[in-house]
């Protein structure tokens, strides 16, 4: 298993991981497979979509917070005040798995690998890759 | 493939089957990997959050019911009454894939495994748990 | 990896490929694992629900358009006028991943697997399937 981390700098903010990703599975040598990424935190969570255009990230920032609005009475902000990061967390979920074939991830040309922060900003979110051959 | 079940005690409810995981990869002494966990019904899901305080189990519970109402006009309500859990399952998914290193599933420390019930009581849920070696 | 090509024919629809990929499973001869469904494309997803009764694919679909409403003030929507099939393929996710046992997938009775089709129609979308064994 290969970890690595992340600093975030926002509340809530979109973070591509792709370089870090393709360089991983470049480094393992292996040709046929899955790539598996998992946020081992409950704010946080792993999507897959495009960044060649940044404004979606922003767009999808502000749609989750419409959906899932802060503060809306949840009862775990009598605890911790991050209710809200827990619900969208819960909802994207903490993992995503690509496939892998010639020794590449086989992203879509408009697809990239975003750590998702709902609780930030954090000085440092570890990142899981485990890559699992088809053979 | 390791199956086992869970009964379920009210119409909605998140319930934590951490434990049986951890029992099963234990048993399976894979030291490193992946654990799929499988729910093969079409009105549950399996998240990951937290469930130290499980206050955000009932938050989640609730705004579900916020964001894909009940009885909203849905056309399977009027062959079986039950879209709204068809929705939300379809939402959250079947499935999680949590990495395993030294033998361990890698959870957060504040991440646990739950299997979410949408169309409740049911005397029986199956959880299917496969463990693939990462060599 | 195999990869296989579906034609959709609206805007959004759900499109079952079960068939497809139980075929797929069948000739790979493989006994006991995983099967990972992967659409590399950043306005599509893929989904498990019900689909006996295809009502469940309009509601579905309904309820997705009241969640994430089109054209809502999206940035994205200045550069290329489907931000809100951006949204949904980020929340629902590109792929599934489901356990074989007995050489079969194992689907509940009423799961089917769907590409969610969000910005189409498209003559072609792509799908990768990777099968991984248990051991």
């Amino acid at each position: 298993m290969h970890t690595f981390t992340i600093k975030t700098r926002r509340s809530q903010e979109c973070i591509d991981i792709t370089d870090e990703l393709v360089d991983i599975i470049k480094k393992s040598c292996i040709s046929d497979g899955i790539c598996h990424v998992y946020v081992p935190h409950a704010t946080a969570a792993i999507i897959i979509n495009e960044n060649a255009d940044p404004n979606i990230q922003t767009d999808f920032i502000n749609v989750l917070n419409k959906v899932f609005p802060s503060h809306s009475g949840y009862l775990h902000d009598r605890i911790d005040n991050n209710a809200q990061s827990h619900m969208i967390a819960s909802c994207l979920g903490p993992s995503e798995t690509i496939p892998i074939s010639n020794g590449k991830l086989q992203l879509g040309t408009w697809q990239a690998i975003m750590l998702v922060e709902l609780d930030g900003p954090r000085p440092s979110r570890k990142i899981h890759v485990q890559i699992i051959p088809a053979t």
